[in-house]
């Protein structure tokens, strides 16, 4: 077997959508498909979907069968799940799309558990947010100590997400998922980065309507 | 000055992000930066950047001087803003996560105006959203004929989003910003999307803080 870590970032970038597609074709009974089939609902081509496929595992198609459709998904929900332990996830920030997006930590089965939420205004502290209480910045380092969190949503403006970034990195936050333009990988290469810049991807969208071939 | 419609998807995706670290230069009083300064802080190589801005127009820079911040910021907000008209756009769905990104069309400067808002809910139709009056879906047509938008935001689920993605097309849509798991570039090929897929860019995060290396 391929050892799963030598997968490049764009790979792991795809596997999410596999993992997807594959679960609605179990939901719909089907139990093997191939690399052209996947490939064209997916809008790929097979060459990429067998290439990736050779980076996660011993997930080898069958001639004339193709893959086996719960053999990728057990090691897609290995690689993406582990064994099914929760990332002990905190977030900072709870205004409107820190409200938004700490739904898909505490709702959606993405592998996180929201243990605690953070913001420096007085009027949110002692409001819950999805259940979890919502606690003032200042308690960070005592919570943190306590709990060990891994995982850090930054849904706080860029000024913030820089000082408090510092801050997660020294109680040992390793991964962050960055809602802020502050680009956390720049000052701290060591910790793993998910940028969602929501700006920045309807600017693109913008420059491709406004000069569209 | 070269066809800038001649980016390719990686540049337009990283212009945003240069016009944001050339807008905060330029705040700070810099007039001109180097390929090499502007790379070492944006996590990039000097050799991408040359690269990139080769791609977008005249935009050569002076040996000893660099950039000029002041010419390269020109260039980029004709290419992501044009003339400053705003892209007329709908919100579909106006739960938690549309409310939540609404205000990058209201409240940013990111060259889009907001003109309508659609949900299925009956409690929802008749507020407001950022001062948007929340109208049934059934409204669609009728609001799309009249006032011809260019742009959606989708925040639907996946099955509500396939429904509507065709009649938005039909009613004269080019670009969608969707936060849907419904792919809509298979079935559309002919218009832009881009796709926000905020459950996928947390399992990613998650493999990588599970298989660290």
């Amino acid at each position: 077997m391929n050892n799963p870590t030598k997968a490049s970032l764009p790979v792991i970038k795809r596997l999410p959508k596999y993992y997807r597609y594959l679960c609605s074709l179990q939901e719909d009974g089907i139990t093997s498909i191939s690399s052209r089939e996947l490939a064209a609902q997916m809008g790929t081509t097979a060459s990429q979907v067998r290439q990736d496929f050779n980076c996660i595992g011993d997930v080898n198609g069958r001639q004339g069968i193709g893959y086996s459709v719960e053999n990728l998904l057990s090691i897609l929900e290995q690689l993406l799940f582990g064994d099914g332990d929760l990332l002990p996830t905190i977030l900072i920030g709870c205004g409107r799309l820190g409200k938004a997006v700490s739904r898909f930590i505490t709702t959606d089965t993405n592998g996180y558990k929201l243990i605690a939420a953070f913001d420096v205004a007085k009027e949110e502290v002692g409001r819950e947010i999805n259940g979890i209480p919502i606690r003032h910045i200042d308690e960070l380092e005592a919570f943190c100590a306590q709990n060990h969190p891994k995982a850090a949503v930054l849904c706080v403006p860029r000024e913030g997400a820089r000082e408090v970034s510092g801050r997660l990195v020294d109680l040992g936050i390793e991964g962050f998922w960055n809602f802020s333009h502050y680009d956390l990988s720049v000052s701290y290469p060591d910790v793993v980065v998910e940028n969602v810049h929501l700006g920045d991807s309807l600017m693109s969208l913008g420059y491709r309507l406004r000069n569209q071939e």
